[in-house]
């Protein structure tokens, strides 16, 4: 057994950051020969309490999913208010942005990184509130970025 | 059934281009708890017959691989010599280098992407010449590199 905070160690998704997401969106349709998924607007900061680099955050992005059995591709078009997906994108253009695990424990998993100096970038709640995402500092030490994602438990 | 090569759509590897692959690998193993994979060699043009944007190619890469269930984690260190490492290296510097994908046709594969306006970068054998891999140049349509991973049936 583990005693990581990564379970099985199963990466679930592989984030993209786009400039226009229903170009690339539909590119993918087409090669990959899959239907067009529907394009989900995050909601702003009253809904997702987004941080980013500690500080509130009302930037939104733009996001499609897209699933190649275990592995999600999202893809993601940020505006253009300062986000760890803005900022990106303004840094590197479109690419692989970050690549993504459940954890049970967010908090659990934020000090285990945080022990390994590994600091958190952006944290918010789902569009729905019924999970946390969590962007970390993690490029230097790992070539990419983590993200952990949180599924709340739901009321039967 | 999809009419595309892609099977299942199954991403099978996410690909990393690093600088220094013990230190990256040391890190992978201190975070998700795993142990150090070996570090292999690929060897040169007379085994692989590598080709890089349609000439042969004597560059090598050293290269860890870290299983993370469905998906594969691969660590790349380019050697010095132009390839689609060390360029994307030198352009991009340590990040995500590509997506892996397993075909059974490569040529079939590489027809059908060249009709969508995306052609091959680089391609070679598997170091034990068990497959054949493919590097597409398809980031500009879909924001990441393809590889094709083709494993040549095995006599029983």
């Amino acid at each position: 057994m583990s005693a990581t905070p990564f379970g099985e160690h199963l990466v679930c998704q592989v984030g993209l950051i786009v400039e226009n997401i229903e170009r690339t969106a539909q590119k993918y349709c087409d090669i990959f020969g899959v239907e067009m998924p529907p394009i989900q607007v995050t909601p702003t900061y009253d809904v997702t309490q987004t941080t980013y680099r500690g500080e509130p955050c009302d930037a939104t992005a733009r996001l499609a999913f897209f699933d190649f059995g275990q592995v999600q591709i999202e893809l993601i078009e940020p505006d253009m208010q300062p986000s760890v997906w803005r900022d990106y994108l303004n840094e590197h253009g479109e690419s692989v942005h970050h690549i993504a695990f459940i954890v049970k424990d967010t908090g659990a998993a934020v000090a285990y990184l945080a022990g390994h100096g590994i600091d958190v970038l952006q944290q918010g709640l789902y569009g729905d509130r019924s999970g946390m995402y969590t962007y970390l500092d993690s490029a230097p030490a790992l070539g990419v970025m983590l993200e952990l994602l949180e599924n709340f438990p739901q009321p039967r």
